[in-house]
C-alpha cells in the first residue's frame, strides 16, 4: 500500500518551493500520495501551524507521513526531528509545530542524522527541499524509522492550548485560529469546558461579552457571536452567515477571558 | 481502475477541512484519485457552486466522484444527496448544487440513509467530514449505488441558467461567475443565443452597453467590453488583457438585459 | 512506472480551469500523477512563469511532463511546442516561458501538430483544455516524442536572466520574482557574481542601497536588507522576518544595478 504524504507549510501557492518538495519525494518514493493540508499559514506562525496539523491528521490511514513545515530558524541549529505517534509519522523542525501531537499521543521522537540518513547536499535557507522532504520521501519508501538518527526526550514543548486559570471562576485562553467563514476557534476544549453547554457563562473577547451558547449555525439569531462546540473539538465564537472575527474584531492570539458561574459556586 | 474523486467547497485553503475531507476518503479509498476543482467558492453561494461543478465534471473519466460541500444548511434537515448522471457521481446536500446537472442531463437522485450507508459519528456543523466525504469513500470503493439509500423525485431543482424572455425582442439573464481574468459568464447559453453571432444585438449591464462580438482576445480593441462565445458554451463578456468586470463595475447575481434586433424582426 | 505531470498556470484557482485540464489529462492517463507548481502566476507575465518552471521541474522524477499555460495569445497563430530536456517533456506555448529551459539544457522543440496528434475540437479561448492537457495526456500515456509534430529550430528564446553589463564595474539587472515572504530574486546568478560573497559591492533599488551579504535569515539585523545566495541559485533581497518587497517598495521587473568594486579594479 502506497503511503499518504501531507504537507503543511507557510510557503504559500504563488512560489516554487511546495512544487520542489513534491518533486523530491516522488524521485524517493515514486509511488507516495500527496495530499496538501495547507500551505497559507501565517508565515512564521508556530501556534497556527501546530494546530492545523493535529486536526488534520487523524483522519488519514495509519502509516501516513506528516510533514511541517514552517521554519523561522532555517539555517540554525534547531534540529529537525521525526516524531512517531498513533502509528503516523510527523516530519518537521524541533520549533513546537507538533506541539498538541505530543500533549495528545504517546510518542517518540528522532533527531535526524542528515549525514546518515540523507545522501545530498544541504542548502542553508531551503531545508524543506533539502531536508524534511527528502526525510519524508525515506519514510514513504519504507527505510526503517530507527535508522532517522538517535532517540531524544529534550524537544521543545509548548502548551499552546491551555487556558490559565486565573481566579476560582475566571480562565484566561486566547484565539488558537480563525478560518475561512470567520469563525474564531478558541483555546478552551469543549471536553474540559462542556460546563458551559448547560450553565451561565460569560466569554469576554475585547469590549465584547459573548454568553449564549448554539449548536448549529441555523439556530443562531443574525446579527450575534455565539459560543458553538466545533467540530475540531475546542469551543468556536461564531456567527450566522456572517464572520464573527470581523464582528469583534481580534485575531489570532487575542486573550480570551471565560468566566463560568455555575461551576465555580458549586465548587468554591 | 482506480476511480477519480474530485472536490468543489467553499472552504478555503487556510484551514484543515479540505485535508480532514481527503484523509477520511483515502482512509475507505486508499486507491482513490484526488483531484480539487476549487475550494475557493464564495461562501455559501450555490448558484456559484452549481456553475463550476456543471463545466468541470464532464472531462473526468466516466465513474467519477464529483462531492460539492456549499452547505449553509449544515445541521438542519436538508438531505444528503447521491446523484447519478451519465455515468458520473455527484455527492452534496440537496440545495441546488446540482441544478444544471438535473437540466442537462438524465439523473437518478439518491438520499444518503446515514444510518445504514455510513458507520461513523456525525457532528452538527462538519458534514464535509462526517457524512459527504465518508460517502465518496464508500462509492470510490465500489460500493454499489442501490445501498446509498431510497431514491427520490422531489430534490431541489433551481433554474440559475435560464434568462427570462422579457418582450418579443428581450430578455433579462444574468452574471453566472466572474472568473479570475475578470471575464463575466453570463447566463445566455451560446447555443440558444448564437443569433449574436450574426445580427445586430445589445447587452445592457447597468450603465453600459455591448454591441460588438469577437472570437478571440486578440482580435478585441483595447479598452472596450465585447461579447464572446467562451468555452464555457455561454456568452462571456471579456476585454483584451484587462478585467472586463471592473471595467463594467459589476459583480455576480447582476442583471443582463439583451435585446435581438434583427431576429425580433424576423419573427415578430 | 506512472508519469508525473506538473502543472504552471496563471489560471487561478477559483475556477473550473485547472480542474476541466486535469480531467482530459485523466481521461488520456488514468495513472498519471497530477501535481501543481502554481496556479497564481500574474496573469500573461510569461517571464515569471519562465522562472518559476526552472526552479521546478529538476526535482523531479526524468519523464516526468511539465505543463506551463501562460498564453496571452491563445487563439493566434503561435505554436504549441513540447520540448524535450534532461529526460523531461516540457508542453506550452511557443512564447517564450521555456527560456531558461533553452539557456540552461541541450534541448529539442517539436511544434505540435494538433490534427494528427490529437483527436479533440480545439475552442478558440482555452487551449489549456483543448490543446496542451491533451499534449500532456499523450505524452502521459508513453506515446512517442516524435510523433508530436515536426522538430523546429526557430522557436522564441527571450534571455530574461541576463544582466547586461553597463561598464567596467557596473551591471543592470532586474527582479525576476517576488516570493511570499516578499524576498526579492534577482537576476544575479550566484555562480556568475560569486564576487559578491568576498568583496564591496553596491546594489541600488530605487532610492536604496544594499551593500551587505548574509547566508542565513538568523544572522541579519531586523530592519535593513542584505543580499543573500538563494535556494534557487540567484542572488535574493532578503530581509530578517520582513517582507524586502515592502521595505524596498519594488516590484517585479524593476531595475537592480549592481557595483563590483574590487573586482572590476583587478581586472581593469
Amino acid at each position: 500500500m502506497p503511503r499518504v504524504v501531507t504537507l503543511t507549510t507557510d510557503f504559500g501557492l504563488r512560489d516554487h518551493y511546495v512544487a520542489a518538495m513534491k518533486g523530491v519525494i516522488l524521485g524517493r518514493a515514486p509511488d507516495a500520495i500527496l495530499v496538501d493540508v495547507t500551505h497559507e499559514i501565517t508565515p512564521f506562525e508556530i501556534p497556527e501551524a501546530a494546530f492545523v496539523i493535529s486536526q488534520a491528521w487523524r483522519t488519514f490511514p495509519k502509516g501516513s507521513i506528516h510533514l511541517v513545515v514552517v521554519d523561522p530558524g532555517v539555517g540554525t541549529s534547531r534540529r529537525p526531528l521525526v516524531v512517531k505517534a498513533a502509528g503516523h509519522y510527523f516530519v518537521g523542525p524541533d520549533n513546537g509545530v507538533f506541539a498538541m501531537i505530543y500533549s495528545e499521543e504517546l510518542h517518540e521522537v528522532r533527531e535526524v542524522n542528515t549525514e546518515t540518513f540523507l545522501r545530498n547536499e544541504i542548502s542553508r535557507t531551503f531545508h524543506g527541499r533539502d531536508v524534511f522532504a527528502p526525510v519524508a520521501g525515506e519514510l514513504a519508501r519504507r527505510v526503517a524509522f530507527g535508522r532517522v538518527g538517535r532517540q531524544i526526550e529534550d524537544h521543545l514543548q509548548p502548551t499552546y492550548d491551555r487556558p490559565v486559570r486565573t481566579d476560582k471562576r475566571n480562565w484566561t485562553g486566547t484565539v488558537l485560529k480563525i478560518d475561512r467563514f470567520g469563525n474564531l476557534i478558541t483555546s478552551y476544549r469543549t471536553s474540559e469546558f462542556a460546563h458551559v453547554l448547560e450553565k451561565p457563562f460569560a466569554l469576554v473577547a475585547g469590549p465584547h461579552r459573548i454568553e449564549r451558547i448554539a449548536h448549529t449555525y441555523a439556530e443562531m439569531d443574525p446579527g450575534e457571536a455565539y459560543l458553538i462546540p466545533g467540530s475540531a473539538g475546542y469551543l468556536e465564537i461564531s456567527a450566522r452567515e456572517a464572520s464573527a472575527a470581523r464582528m469583534l474584531g481580534i485575531g489570532v492570539g487575542a486573550p480570551l477571558d471565560l468566566t463560568l458561574f455555575g461551576w465555580a459556586i458549586g465548587t468554591a
